[in-house]
């Protein structure tokens, strides 16, 4: 860490300053120049809050050089992580596709995705149990019975199954599912992100609407630092002022994560651009922007579909789109697995 | 909500189009013109989903006339909401200062801090147990121990207090907070607003950086249709592209908030820009706008905070900007209490 | 058009609106619900001004059925435009390579670089003459000089020229420019766009900062309206909350604009990101994504670059890149050109 | 500026870097760490490119602790500027109500609103008679005979007269203004700011859409660079993603403004907001956070209004206004003039 020292404090304030810094176990190096004092800190300043340095009357500016990560960083873990689940591997060379139903409506509706999606060449069933929804009065999952039909769905057709948790409370029910899905808006719920630390199963973290890498890294942090380094993450699309489309997909967060992260990065273009017929361009940009997998919504009716049908494709669609992807997957000289 | 048909839909899939809606006991006008099929749907639309009806192939376009949000609505609830706090409103025409410091750190400086701000005439102590950090490396509170400190501050100052809850599981040890927080970053968690929906005690919900005010009424919702219809909103900074400070207060939320709905609308100067010095000029405009409260940062040493010492100010600080605050909750024709 | 009245609207209000509308030459079918009275307006609404309409106390809601712009827009023109500059076309099917200096330097460091491109494949040469740069102290160009090195650079390699034009002043000195741009900053520079909808040279319009794909189109409207057909359309990077990177490549905007309007998309990724390691995978994506072509920027000696020197790729990396574009464009079953 | 040079970089690599700053008349202080150099450099770094700067593979990250504006920078202009217009001062201290039409549309539609707005207590005339419009189908202004009818209507009341300008080839046509403004999207049109620097006229800037604080001064600074220090700041709103409203006022931005630069700063509420209920509010919030005037959309029949209806008062709603202005801005201990 750098921090500069305005000019215009005293020697006192100075000096005063610099001991605060080595009380906190942290070494000072001085670098007195003739319009300011450039301090380096070395040790861990992981703890060390900005905004509470700044509020130092001495204090010009603060200026990280590392990173506030650590588990999840790739300078201290330079090689790829690699997550296998069920004989399936999730990270850089091979691809995943995760498909399935926004929300799990009924066991025909569910058993007849689940088949088409495994036999279109999807490695992982997902399906919504606990919805997250904006309004109260829309459609809030089947809950509990939705879990209980994605295990039947799992052992029909032998799919790992992925799945979202809105409260760690609900972690005793998460027993049997292969990947738990941490949605966008819970992205900095804290309580539950610790919880999921405690526990080994592996993550997919996605990211919240308007937040950037770091603190995306961050959260990814929490489960680290609880132990769990089984987290994928998941860019679904950010906001901005385009009203033509829900989401905009941050095809860049791909390359950047992969460089600031040694984790999995899937892409969600479901609900990234919120229309099916953009589903299938931004997918061929994710695969060859570097991409280890795709979260798709597929759903045997979308126009009947209790939550977000106007993203979801057909099965028939979705079988056309793998075909283009397994081509792409394979032009990247990845495994789809 | 009016729904526009594809001129190019067919007789038959109007009609079955029409059906579909008339089936969830919704009333359908059919208004045809050259170009277009005009439908108004009648009746309560709050369960339907944007999204998947223009995933249907017949239609152009969707428009709600009428909110998604009800018990909020001030259309439905003309008159203003006031929350009685033992013996303070919050609401229309009285005007309430919470204050206290970030973090609960220690039962000396909490008790300085309380004993500081009831002084200068505020009416609420506010201070973080729990608290929702970036990083997990950072300060989380004292937790269990701050709640204690706070209650043991309330009993010394008379002041009703006000902290942050970030799991439903914390509920039973907020049992004497007089105010429960909800910050920013759950906004959207839509499990803890569904337990806070079911008891009675004044929530302090906060907006969520990057979300639609319409977003911050359907969160609001959320424990309204539990039950509790103590909702206080705080506008607390949403995030732009300026660097110069932390976030940006959107003071248009003001009249706005007060116009869509009936309940109070509090402003957090402090979280705002996140520098002290521009708490004041903030809170000015803030009261001007129409605010009917402040939330403050107060601490006795900010340079040797927990956290957020950036932002706060000092008891002496504090005071002069409370004479201020009193002339101009005076001119405004409020109440301060 | 759609205009939904307020139902407390007095029948001589509502019959004052439709007459004035009806005064406009536009014709009004009248929809009267039991809730609200639903109005197709039919005609050329597209001077009608929104706002005003919603200024009228009678007006409850208005919505655009059809969109805003006329001559770029695909429902109205069904097949691709197709721009022939010297023998090379761009457009769906095509994909051209636009590569040089972010500015022009001297004549050693353009001919350097104007040789290289084209020997790896870059179809048109690009530079800037004219920089609009955020502080008036940064290099400003070589501004006349600088055009007059890019047509010898031209001869030199028989590449078209690609740069950018700042006030419509300059237009005379553009004759023999085969592609003029017109930058991000001015992209609603309303009488630099009305100019050169009077000449008929392409137009390469690279898109604002913060602007919506229908304000893009809009101000590739003002050209075209003026009847210059030759636009391109350029993405160049949306601001975003992100830190990382200097802009967010909006990968959608491809099938969006493509599905829109009828317009070829050049896709920009040096600016998108501002960091040269990040162009070539963004490039990918673009290439995937359905882009028709790229622009970037290479320089013979990056980090002594006067301006953009971050973003810049040498001469040999862009070599190693092409080898990658070729093999890409192919894969998507277009040419080269 | 304070250059960190990766500790990875070789003896010979930092040499040469460091001298290419002594040949730019730079002077370096060289501080060795065991982690990194931290080089600061001193002398007039304005020049200097940050982006070309990081391409340096020797550079870990560059930090300027010096502001790029010299001319806007109250550092070295620590005494606000007043601008005094026929009589009238617009800077701190002062208190300037600048009020008119969006759009000249005849003779007597402006006598009739400058009469009102003058007798209101008005300082200065608005009045566009060149207009920006997202359309080019859009009215695009009375131009020249537009300003002709605002000298007309300054003859007539007294008042000074703003309007604004798009393209430097109009100077002529503005001799008689008094105000020049110039709009958001010619933010950074740098041509015409340079050529507003030859002039000796106040200028009116407004900020951009999604600018920064930093941007909107390296703007004056253009125009100040060339000798006109006659700038006033006019925030306007930026682009959110609320949809209720169609900007969202920066109030922040007055007290940030005011500790960057010393220039005057004036608020658009017509603008920020685009609804005319919001109008009042806003402008209350503006006085008390400090802005130095307002300038506000007022239309003898705001329905009819060929432009920006929707958020123009009319005569009785402007003169209500005015009367709570005079109370508010004495209240600040501001001379309305």
């Amino acid at each position: 860490m750098v921090i500069i020292l305005k000019s215009t404090a005293s020697q006192e304030t100075r000096k005063e300053f610099i001991e605060s810094m080595q009380a906190r176990g942290l070494s000072v190096q001085v670098n007195e120049g003739s319009h300011s004092i450039v301090l380096g800190i070395l040790g861990d300043t992981s703890a060390l809050d900005l905004a509470t340095l700044r509020a130092n009357d001495a204090v010009e500016d603060v200026k990280r050089i590392s990173e506030p990560y650590k588990a999840a960083n790739r300078r201290f873990h330079p090689l790829d992580t690699h997550i296998e689940i069920k004989g399936r591997t999730i990270g850089e060379g091979f691809f995943s596709v995760i498909a399935g139903p926004c929300s799990v409506e009924s066991e025909a509706q569910l058993s007849e995705v689940a088949e088409a999606v495994k036999k279109s060449g999807a490695g992982f069933l997902r399906g919504g149990a606990y919805k997250p929804r904006t309004s109260p009065y829309s459609f809030q999952g089947l809950e509990t019975d939705g879990i209980q039909l994605l295990l039947k769905a799992k052992k029909l057709t032998g799919l790992p199954i992925v799945t979202e948790i809105m409260s760690e409370n609900q972690l005793d029910e998460f027993a049997d599912v292969d990947i738990i899905q941490v949605g966008a808006r819970n992205m900095q719920n804290f309580r539950l992100l610790k919880e999921l630390g405690h526990c080994k199963k592996p993550i997919l973290l996605k990211r919240g609407l308007a937040n950037t890498l770091e603190e995306f890294l961050m959260s990814a942090e929490y489960i680290m630092a609880g132990g769990n380094e089984n987290v994928i993450l998941c860019e679904r699309g950010i906001r901005t002022f385009e009203t033509e489309l829900r989401n905009n997909l941050d095809i860049s967060a791909i390359p950047m994560l992969k460089k600031m992260s040694h984790l999995p990065v899937i892409i969600d273009p479901s609900h990234a651009a919120g229309i099916s017929w953009m589903v299938a361009p931004l997918a061929k940009a994710a695969i060859a922007g570097g991409a280890d997998g795709l979260m798709i919504e597929v759903h045997n009716n979308p126009k009947a579909a209790l939550c977000d049908g106007a993203q979801s494709l057909n099965p028939v669609e979705f079988d056309t789109m793998m075909a283009d992807v397994k081509r792409r997957v394979e032009f990247e000289g990845k495994k789809l697995n």
